[in-house]
């Protein structure tokens, strides 16, 4: 066992970039986001979206938008199942978070189609850079 | 704007700890735990129980299991949302992952209702222990 990444009973199928980047861009509209903040890890739900070259979502200003803002180092997730069938996929995401500061993009966001959820004010922006993706799934059993 | 934490136009409702905790209990099977690991943030989805004393989840041989082994402090989220109507909630608990090595726990795990989807055999199992636990509810718009 000891040596062992993954035993031989494992159900996970490894999803392809492609697969991975659809699943990110059409299949999920609440996404996790990790990073270290003062040496911890801090992990926030953001409602996002997925475009060409990165992930994009809004926030006010806080804890978060302190720690994210500067070029930080990211995990970014989604994932959906099914609890009946112990079935279910998963996207991560490894990038970089930085605030967006361009006002011709800042005006372009700001009239499309992604609101925050749960502050209609947040003047913020934060895209994740998509460094590299990986996705898994567990078929039904 | 500037020193707003959270600007007044927000439609966030905290939950209470009781709230918070009921939600983490019933109403969830997936969860994502968040870590430091060699400094990088680092995050994966985990099905999981949620007991009096913390949440348990199993996991095979590998990179999560040697960061969380040793006493690492976590973040794990479950949540929960209605892309129709904007709406949501989530659970963000803080505390510590460590391996449980006690046999008889072991025993009566292995008995238990929680079997990991992803992987028959994993025969390692994690406990976090809820040092603190806050909740947020976004209601229908």
């Amino acid at each position: 066992m000891r040596s062992a990444a993954v035993p031989s009973e494992s159900r996970l199928i490894e999803l392809d970039e492609q697969e991975s980047l659809e699943l990110l861009q059409k299949h999920a509209r609440v996404g996790r986001i990790a990073f270290v903040s003062g040496g911890k890890p801090a992990l926030f739900p953001v409602n996002y979206m997925a475009e060409d070259d990165g992930i994009v979502f809004s926030t006010a200003q806080g804890t978060k938008l302190s720690a994210l803002a500067g070029g930080a180092p990211v995990v970014f997730e989604v994932d959906d199942s099914t609890a009946m069938e112990h079935a279910g996929w998963s996207v991560l995401v490894e990038g970089t978070a930085s605030e967006i500061t361009d006002e011709a993009e800042l005006d372009r966001l700001r009239r499309g189609p992604l609101k925050s959820w749960a502050v209609s004010a947040a003047e913020h922006w934060i895209r994740v850079t998509i460094e590299s993706v990986s996705g898994r799934r567990i078929p039904a059993s």
